[in-house]
């Protein structure tokens, strides 16, 4: 076997009995751990009970778990993970000789499954969960439309019912997305609606919204709280979202290790952040404690650059302020990125998580213009072969930057990226991009500001 | 290793070193070969010569070969299949536990890459023969999109233009089947167009058509060979579209063999019959070669039934009758399934090759009615969690249905089926089963007589 490691197949695929079996906790070895969320009347750190009034039990213990390195994935999840994983890490080949350089890349690709993206890892842990619970259902919101179809997966196959607030812009651009959700069982409410209170509310002040991402969280909120039997579910953001996700880095890791890889630099495109999270979390254990030294690499929208221009504060994680407080990079939650902005990515926060790491200086972060974006996506379509999701095509854009740079310095580093997702529900984008009508939008100092004057004040 | 037969993964990924390196032509094991292409004008068996004017010079070969058993995969197409190869043999544990059935359900599944099906197998392929022949493109209808879709991505890779000829309901109800194929560069015409002669008069004789795969070929050949540089190509039917689909057979062959599983029957969907074709071949030569012994079933649509309700005739192989006569069953080269047929597989005739095995006896066929068919992907989608294309479906309906017959028989047979694609661009089909809008139409004794009153007269 000892030649292996100089024979990389395009494609790695672990076997069976090679799959994690276990989940990795990156707080565990975080020495500044990411802050509590707060209770938004009292500002005191929300309890375990008052946490399990939205969230369900096992999912609030494993949200406060800052401890535990290591979280058994339970035999029905793997069951359900050997349906669509293990996702292969892919060797670039064609996309290397296209680029000319002597770095090496590599994608772990997580768009094979009808999803169309990793987020049915957390979606089918939290699905268990709720079931194992005795709950009738969950609730939740969609933006692009990949939480929500992972989630309609996931309680098709464990049979709980589904309610789904989808973006209204969304919603309306990519009716078959929403049918994909009708197809495993799910209820789909444009949103901001009138079904709830906030909805309302929010439909009386901007009676023309498109919607946000932070709108449909309030609405899904809501609906849970509202319903017996009901529990909400995001899909990221939460420390157990970045905690199922990081099945991902588990596998890539496994599969690196089997095959003598060591990377140089681990780029994700970043919105809420469980992807990144997901992927970099056991790499970025190893550099938390002491062992190893990687880059990471944060890609976000320059349209809504949370990282790279945000504040790192306590803020709302929806836009009617019915959240817990949650301490992150934000934009403040009254933010909505430009409708002009086709790439996804719209959250106004990021993962407190990553936040923290990213305030210590365990990890960089790029915003990119999403017509350069789309260059990228289309570029990797024509010479991999995978027509990538937009948000993916962040990862993308600056993994042929870091590549190209090595073209230069004649370095052969190993890059590895995160392909989120594939973009079959976001031909509507790139019929933009292919048609020449797509522009970028950068936001102004005093859109921002204007943003930053909606946080909460925490004295 | 001896365990191994008995502990089936999910899923079973050849290695790429396992990967055939040949195509197997099943031709050369036919006692009965199928009828040669005959010279409408002539009525003489077209000659090399002849048929190089259409397709190009390799291509015309291997459609000629009936001796040679095997056909070496040259290197750089091979370098191509790693990119989306081996695909997954799925063992659909989920699947029987919903059935409870004795019997062992597999599927070759070709969804996983960009083209969402198999026909990205023959697409490479026939890019690559006229690319190596120095052409500046090449032309094609679609129906469905995938096969064009596949083109379009085989033709970006290698750098060749490709004009595409898409049914033009199917242009009008997948704008982003359109938009996927123009992403990878090819130009998209909705058929019957004006562009060209035949489709002029059609369109003069017929102006609110909806169109066929039928027109469109004729609109493609025509665009083909009135362009200096360009040949035609076409994604099913023809024999040399079989021997690139065996691919999907051999591999199926090669991961039973490694795991000691021996199939009892293999279905299949049959449109023209290329993914049907594939799969079957290498365990076909078993049988014909007096090796083994399986049952073969050919599911077609119940509205477009060619082999259970159509001649075994010459027939032209387009609607405007310039192509090559053909000896297969069809429905008349004037039959154009109902337009409330949402399911696919629309084409009047079927592969020469399966004809004459169907003939002979070596293969069973059924119709099914597709809102069975979509009764059977819902189900399929919910609990192996893949949204298949409406035309795999109708395998997964008759492998279903054998499931449950073994059920009733306690008989614990192994069943094989080919999922061939993936249903995301098939959502308004999926709507309107969705919504209870979907209708079952059988074509009348007189509607198929009047097709059959247009096949041309042979004495």
């Amino acid at each position: 076997m000892a030649d292996q490691s100089r024979e990389i197949p395009y494609k790695i695929y672990l076997e069976e009995k090679e799959m994690p079996r276990q989940w990795y906790n990156v707080r565990a070895d975080m020495k500044n751990k990411p802050e509590p969320l707060l209770n938004p009347g009292t500002r005191q750190p929300m309890t375990a009970e008052e946490l399990s009034a939205v969230f369900c039990d096992e999912l609030v213990q494993q949200e406060l778990d800052d401890i535990n390195p290591y979280i058994d994935i339970p035999q029905e999840i793997l069951d359900f993970y050997k349906m669509y994983r293990p996702s292969p890490l892919v060797r670039a080949y064609c996309l290397e000789e296209k680029l000319d350089t002597p770095a090496k890349i590599y994608y772990k690709f997580e768009g094979n499954n009808t999803s169309g993206s990793h987020k049915l890892n957390s979606a089918i842990a939290q699905a268990y969960y709720a079931k194992k619970q005795g709950l009738r259902g969950v609730t939740t919101e969609t933006g692009a439309g990949q939480w929500g179809t992972a989630l309609s997966m996931a309680c098709a196959y464990l049979g709980l019912d589904c309610k789904v607030y989808m973006v209204k812009c969304s919603y309306e651009q990519k009716p078959f997305r929403r049918e994909v959700m009708r197809t495993y069982g799910a209820s789909v409410t444009p949103s901001p609606s009138d079904t709830t209170q906030v909805g309302r509310k929010i439909l009386a002040e901007h009676p023309d919204t498109t919607g946000s991402l932070g709108c449909a969280i309030s609405e899904a909120v809501e609906a849970a709280m509202g319903t017996e039997g009901y529990r909400y579910v995001l899909g990221s953001v939460l420390n157990q979202v970045m905690l199922h996700q990081s099945v991902i880095g588990m596998e890539t890791k496994i599969a690196m290790d089997k095959y003598g890889i060591t990377p140089d630099v681990i780029i994700g495109c970043a919105g809420g952040g469980s992807n990144l999270g997901g992927l970099i979390s056991p790499f970025m254990g190893e550099v938390l404690r002491g062992e190893k030294n990687y880059r990471f690499i944060a890609v976000e929208p320059a349209s809504c650059p949370s990282l790279t221009r945000g504040r790192f504060a306590y803020d709302f994680c929806d836009t009617g302020m019915v959240t817990p407080l949650a301490k992150m990079y934000t934009l403040g939650s009254g933010f909505i990125p430009s409708a002009s902005h086709a790439g996804g990515l719209r959250y106004h926060g990021m993962s407190p998580v990553l936040s923290r790491l990213y305030h210590d200086g365990m990890m960089e972060a790029v915003s990119v213009e999403q017509t350069s974006v789309f260059e990228a996506a289309v570029l990797f379509a024509r010479v991999e072969g995978i027509l990538p999701a937009p948000e993916s095509s962040h990862a993308i854009r600056v993994a042929i930057d870091q590549a190209l740079r090595c073209r230069e310095t004649g370095e052969e580093k190993t890059i590895v990226f995160g392909l989120t997702g594939t973009g079959y529900f976001d031909m509507f984008a790139y019929e933009r991009y292919n048609n020449g009508e797509m522009s970028d939008y950068i936001p102004t100092e005093e859109e921002l500001a204007a943003g930053f004057a909606g946080l909460p004040k925490m004295d």
